[in-house]
C-alpha cells in the first residue's frame, strides 16, 4: 500500500538496531510533559545511543507522528487505501469511533485514527466508510470545525444525535453488504445498535480481528506508548494494593465468579497503587488485568514501562506481554471459568472471546469503580494539600492578571502560559490535569474552548475572562474555574455571575440523606438562573480522581446524571455556569468532597454534605451584593477567610497584599 | 369443593331467574357510593322484582360478599382447598399478587383474592402457596397489620423488599416443581423475575389459564362489577372522542402497528370520553379495547353497564362481551397483524396470546398515557372550578373544626364524616377521590393511615391533626392535605411545619426549562428539612386525573421518580411532609398544574412553572414567621388572597368571618 508521502521513519532511524528503534518509537508515541519525554528515563543504559541523540531522535519522531496524523493533504489517499484494503478483505465498509481498546476518553497517538483518516481533530466523533460514500459524525460543539477540517466531498458531515450512525447505516447499507467494526472499540450495547441497523438493511455486521485502518496505516502508525510507570506510595494511597486486591477478590467471589477482567487502566492504577504516563494529562498505565478470586493478579503490560522499583512494588503480580491478554481470555473460557466483566466499560471483543471459549459471564460493573471513587483519608489529605498548593498558584496568577490585564497586552495564550508557570513553581506539578481553557469575551462562552493561535484574543476592558484549569500532583488532582472581570463589568454580567454564585453556594451547602444521587441535587445549582429563564448546557459536577482522571465516575451531578448515590470520600466538581453566545462566559468551579455531616439522623440514616477543598478567591467585583442572602454572604466570607488562612503563607508578598483585599469580607 | 360455611347466595336469591340474579350480583359487586348502589339504576324495568326489594337484596348480597372476603375464620379451610385444587392440577404452588387483570391499584371485590385467602387487608402485598408452606409479603407500613391479620402458623410474614418473593421461591422450590401463576396478573418483567427464580431452583414456571383460587372460591366469588358508565361531556373533556381516536390511531400507524391493545380502563375512559363506577373512588369503566390504525375501536365491556345515552355517545365503537377479548387477540395474531402493546401496564397474558397466535409486537408505552396527562383547557378550567367548590367545603370544615375541636368532643371519624358532609353539600360531588386520611396526634405520623373504630382518637389540645382528602366532581378530581393545630402547638411543631411549608413554596414557585422531569425538582421541596437532618419517606408529587384516577402517571415528583418531562397541562400534587413517629404528622398538599411561564427563553426553550389550583388556607398558627424569607411570606399572602377572592362568596357567613382571619396577611 503506497501513500502519497514517504514514510518518515526509515530515513530517520536508518541503521539503528530494531530493539532501539522500538524503544524510540514507543517513547515518542507517549505524550510530552512540559516539553519533555518521560519515557527517555526508561532507556536501558547499555543501548548504543547517547542520551542527547536519543532525545533529539524522539523529538523528531514525535513531531513527524503528529504532523502525519494531522496531514489533511493525505486524507484522499488514505481513504482510497482504506477502501482498497476493505475490498481486498471482501468488506463493504467500516465503522470507527473515537476511542481505543480501553474505551477511554484519553487517547494515545496510535488511537487518533479518526484524525488520521479524516483530518478532524475534535474530541468526540466517529466515521463510517462505505465503497461509494463516507460520513463523519460529531456534536454541536464541532459543527464549524468539521466544516473547516473535513473535506465535504469525501465525507458527509453529520450530527451524532440528530442523525446518528445507525440511521445512516440503515439508509446507506445494501442487502448483502458485509459491514465491519473493530470489536475492541465498541461495547456490547453499541454493537447491538449497529447490528440492528445492519439487519434492517439486510446487511451483515462483521467483527474484524485486525483493524483494516491499522493495516493501511502500517509501519507509520505510532506504536503503543512507552510512558514510565511509578509507584503511588502507600502514604498517599492510604490502602495497600494487597488489601485492595483481597477486598475486590472477595467481592468477585461473592458474585460467584472465579475472576474479574479489568480493562480500565484507571482501575488497574487504583488496584495496584501505580500511575502511568501513556496518555496526555492523565497518569494512566495502559494495561489490562485479570484479578482472580484468590487475589492473584495477571497484569498485561509492556514490561519496558516498569523500572526496578515498580517491579519490586508489584511483588507477586504476574507480568505478561499485552499480546498474551487475548489468549488468557481463551484459557479462562476453556477452563470453564465464571468470569466477571463490565459490559459498559469493556470492549465487546473481551466478552465475545470469553463466551466463545466457553466462559460463563457475570456482567457487572467494574468492581474497582466505586471503591476508587470513595477516597481514603490519606487521599483526601493529599488532595487538600494539592489544592492549597494549587490555590496558591492560581492566586498568584489572579494577582498578576489584575496587575496586567486591565492595561492590555495579555492574550489568552499568554495568560494560560503564565498560569502554568505559576503552577510549575511548586516543583510538585507532574502535569496539567487537562489543557487549560482560557477564554476572553465571546471565547469564554464556548464551553469546551481550547485557544489556538487563530482564535487567540486579547483580554480587553469590559471583557469577562474565564479560566478553567487544573494540575496533576502526586497527592491529588485539581480542577478550578474562575471568571474574572477585566475592567468594568456590566450590570448584566454582575447579575448573571451572582446567580451562578448563588447556585454554587446552594450546592456547596446542601445537606442530604445517604442514598441521595447527584441528579437529585442538580436543580439546586440551577434554580437562581432558572428563575429568570436562563440555564447552562452542561452538567453541574463530575467526579475527580486522586492523582488520576480529572473526569471519573460513577458519581455525577447533572440533569440526567448517574443514579449512583453520593458516598463519603467522593470528590466531585461544583461548577454551575452561564454562557451568552457571542458575549461572555461565566463558570465558578470548586471541587468538593462528600463528607458525613451527622452519623445518625432521626430516621437512622447518615446525613451527608460537602467540604469545599479548592482554595482561591472569587472575583468580588462581579458580585451584586443585594442579590445574596445574609447566609450566602456569610458563606462567601467564611470561604474567603479559609482561602486566606490556608494560602497566605504560600504566596509572595505582592500576591499576599492582593489576597488580603480579595478575601476581605464582602460588606467591607 | 366444600368450605366450612354454607355459600350465602342460594338462600338469598332462591327462586329468582338467573338473568335477575346475575344483575343483582354484579350490582352488589360494584362499590357503594355514599351508601347507595349506582348499578341499581341500570336494572331493566321489565325484571320481575320491585325496586325496593332489589335494593335490599343487593345491600344484603354486598354485605355478605364483604363479610365472606374478610372472614378470617375461613382462612385455614380456604388454604387447604386451594392446596387440594393445586394438587388436582398437578401443580406444586401458586403465586398471587394484589392486582387484577387491569394491573390496577383500584380493585373490585372479586380481585380481593389476597384478603380472601389470607385475611390481610393492606393495600399492597402478595402471597405464595406451596404444598408444605406459604408466605405473605407486604411492606414496612403493614408489618403490624400482617401480624394482627395473618395467622403466622399458616403463612410466613415477609417484607417485599428485604426478602422479595423471587428469593423465597429460589430457597423453597424444589427441582421438578411446577409452580403456577395467573398471566393476567403479572407484567412480562414480573414473569421474568419469577421464571429466573424457578429456574435457579430447577423448577418450572407454569402459566394457568384459569386461576386455581377462583376455581376454589367458585360461585361465592363476586362477579365483575356492574357500575353504570356515563358520558364525559365534550364541554368538560375539551376534545372529542373522535379526535382522540384519530390522533392516537395516527401515532399507532407511525409506530408501524396495525392496532394498539388498551388494557388500562383509565386510558379507555379518556379515549372514549366515558367514566364508570366499577371500583371505589375512581370512575373507571372496567373494560379492554383495541384501537385500529384506521381509528376503529373494538370495546370489550359488559354491555349492561351502558345505557342508551352512552350507546349513542359511543357511536361507531364496536361493542363486544369481555370474554370475546382473548379470541380477538388470537384473530390479530392469525391475521399476522403488527400490534402495539404496553408491556409495563398490560398483563403478560395479552402479550403471550398475541405472540403465540402470530402477531408481531411493538412494545411501547400506552399511547393514551401522555395525552391524558396533559389536560385540555376545558379540563383545566373544570379542575379549577372543582377546586373552588372543594376549597369552599374544606374551608367550612376548617372553620367548624376551629370552633369545635379545641373544646374536645371531635374524633377522627367524626371529623372525616363532617368533612364529607360539607363536600356533599355542593350536590356536585360524585364520590370521594379516596378514603379520607384523618389522623390526630401520633396517628397523623402514619403516612397511609385509615381510621377504624379501633384506632379512632379524639383531637386533643396540643395535637396536630392531619387531614388528607379529595373529591370526584364531574369537572375535576381534587386532593388536598391540611395540618391543623388543635390548641397550642409546640415550638418544634411550628419549626417543622414552617420547613415543610418552605419546601412546598420552593416547589410551587419553581421555574424550569421544558424537558425537566419531576425527579429533578424533588430536592427543592426537601431542602429545608434536609438542612436539619430531617426528611419524609414518600414522594413529593403524583399526577392527578381530570375526573379520573387521583394517582396517575407518567409524571411524578420523587427521589427516584419518573424521568418523564413535565409538560404544560399536567396536574400534579405538591405535598412535602414531616412525620415524627409516635408524635405527630405534618403534610401540606396543594395540586398544581404545569404551565408555560415564557414561550421562548434565551436558549430557545419554553420555560415552565406551576399554577397552584387548590384553594384553602394554611394554618397560620403553625407558621414560624422568622423562618420565612420575605419572598416566602409574600407567596403565602398572595395565595391566601387568592383563596379569599375565589371562595369567600361560596361559603356561609360564619365560615366567611373565619376565612377573613385565616387569609389575612401573615404580618398582620
Amino acid at each position: 500500500m503506497t501513500l502519497h508521502q514517504p514514510a518518515p521513519l526509515p530515513a530517520l532511524l536508518a541503521g539503528l538496531p530494531a530493539v532501539l528503534t522500538d524503544w524510540l518509537r514507543g517513547i515518542a508515541a507517549a505524550p510530552k510533559v512540559f516539553g519533555g519525554f518521560p519515557g527517555l528515563a526508561l532507556l536501558p543504559a547499555d543501548l548504543p545511543l547517547d542520551r542527547s541523540k536519543a532525545e533529539s531522535l524522539v523529538a523528531e519522531l514525535a513531531a513527524r507522528y503528529a504532523a502525519a496524523i494531522e496531514d489533511r493533504a493525505a486524507v484522499p489517499a488514505r481513504l482510497a487505501a482504506l477502501r482498497a484494503e476493505l475490498a481486498r478483505r471482501g468488506l463493504s465498509g467500516l465503522f470507527l469511533p473515537l476511542t481505543d481498546e480501553y474505551q477511554s476518553e484519553y487517547l494515545p497517538m496510535r488511537a487518533q485514527r479518526l484524525t488520521w483518516l479524516t483530518g478532524f481533530t475534535g474530541s468526540a466523533g466517529s466515521v463510517a466508510v462505505l465503497t461509494g460514500k463516507a460520513a463523519v459524525w460529531s456534536d454541536g460543539r464541532y459543527t464549524l470545525q468539521l466544516a473547516q477540517q473535513v473535506d465535504g466531498r469525501l465525507f458527509e458531515h453529520l450530527h451524532s444525535t440528530d442523525n446518528p450512525p445507525p440511521d445512516w447505516l440503515k439508509a446507506n447499507l445494501k442487502a448483502g453488504d458485509r459491514f465491519a467494526y473493530d470489536p475492541w472499540l465498541h461495547t456490547e450495547a453499541a454493537v447491538k445498535r449497529m447490528k440492528d441497523a445492519c439487519a434492517a438493511a439486510g446487511a451483515e455486521l462483521v467483527a474484524v480481528e485486525e483493524n483494516p485502518l491499522d493495516a493501511v496505516w502500517g509501519a507509520d502508525q505510532p506504536p503503543p506508548p512507552l510512558g514510565p510507570v511509578r509507584v503511588q506510595e502507600l502514604a498517599l494511597a492510604g490502602q495497600s494494593a494487597a488489601e485492595k486486591r483481597s477486598t475486590i477478590a472477595a467481592a468477585v467471589k461473592t458474585a460467584g465468579a472465579d475472576a474479574v477482567v479489568l480493562t480500565l487502566p484507571e482501575s488497574i492504577a487504583w488496584l495496584l497503587n501505580i500511575r502511568g504516563s501513556d496518555v496526555p494529562h492523565t497518569p494512566l498505565p495502559l494495561s489490562m488485568a485479570i484479578l482472580h478470586s484468590d487475589g492473584a493478579v495477571d497484569l498485561y503490560i509492556d514490561a519496558r514501562k516498569l523500572d526496578a522499583a515498580v517491579r519490586r512494588h508489584l511483588g507477586d503480580v504476574r507480568l505478561h506481554a499485552p499480546e498474551d491478554f487475548p489468549p488468557a481470555l481463551t484459557t479462562l473460557g476453556t477452563g470453564h471459568k465464571t468470569v466477571q466483566v463490565d459490559p459498559m466499560t469493556s470492549g465487546s471483543y473481551v466478552l465475545q472471546r470469553l463466551e466463545a471459549a466457553g466462559a460463563t459471564l457475570v456482567r457487572a460493573e467494574d468492581p474497582c469503580l466505586l471503591p476508587k471513587a470513595c477516597k481514603t483519608s490519606a487521599e483526601l489529605d493529599g488532595t487538600r494539600a494539592a489544592h492549597r498548593r494549587d490555590g496558591a498558584a492560581v492566586s498568584k496568577f489572579l494577582a498578576w492578571l489584575d496587575a496586567h490585564a486591565a492595561h492590555g497586552g495579555v492574550d489568552e495564550i499568554a495568560a494560560a502560559e503564565k498560569l502554568q508557570s505559576f503552577r510549575r513553581l511548586s516543583n510538585e506539578l507532574r502535569d496539567l490535569s487537562f489543557s487549560t481553557i482560557s477564554g476572553a469575551g465571546p471565547n469564554g462562552a464556548i464551553v469546551h474552548y481550547r485557544v489556538t493561535p487563530e482564535t487567540n484574543r486579547m483580554l480587553e476592558p469590559g471583557n469577562l475572562y474565564l479560566v478553567d484549569s487544573g494540575g496533576q500532583y502526586p497527592d491529588g488532582t485539581t480542577d478550578i474555574t474562575r471568571t474574572i472581570a477585566v475592567g468594568e463589568p456590566s450590570a448584566e454580567m454582575r447579575d448573571r455571575f451572582t446567580r451562578v454564585l448563588k447556585g454554587h453556594i446552594a450546592l456547596a451547602t446542601a445537606k442530604f440523606p445517604e442514598g441521595t444521587s447527584g441528579q437529585q441535587l442538580d436543580a439546586l445549582a440551577r434554580k437562581p438562573l432558572w428563575e429568570i429563564g436562563l440555564d447552562y448546557d452542561h452538567g453541574t459536577g463530575h467526579g475527580v480522581g486522586a492523582y488520576l482522571s480529572v473526569h471519573e465516575g460513577p458519581q455525577r451531578i447533572a440533569k440526567l446524571g448517574s443514579p449512583v448515590a453520593l458516598k463519603p470520600g467522593m470528590i466531585i466538581s461544583n461548577e454551575p455556569g452561564y454562557y451568552k453566545t457571542g458575549g461572555y462566559g461565566i463558570r465558578i468551579e470548586n471541587l468538593v468532597a462528600v463528607r458525613v455531616e451527622s452519623e445518625k439522623a432521626e430516621n437512622g440514616k447518615r446525613w451527608l454534605g460537602f467540604e469545599t477543598i479548592t482554595r482561591a478567591p472569587f472575583d468580588r467585583r462581579l458580585i451584586d451584593l443585594p442579590l445574596l442572602t445574609a447566609a450566602e454572604v456569610a458563606w462567601v466570607d467564611a470561604y474567603h477567610a479559609l482561602v486566606w488562612h490556608d494560602i497566605a503563607e504560600l504566596v509572595d508578598d505582592a500576591t499576599r497584599d492582593w489576597l488580603k483585599q480579595a478575601t476581605a469580607p464582602l460588606g467591607a
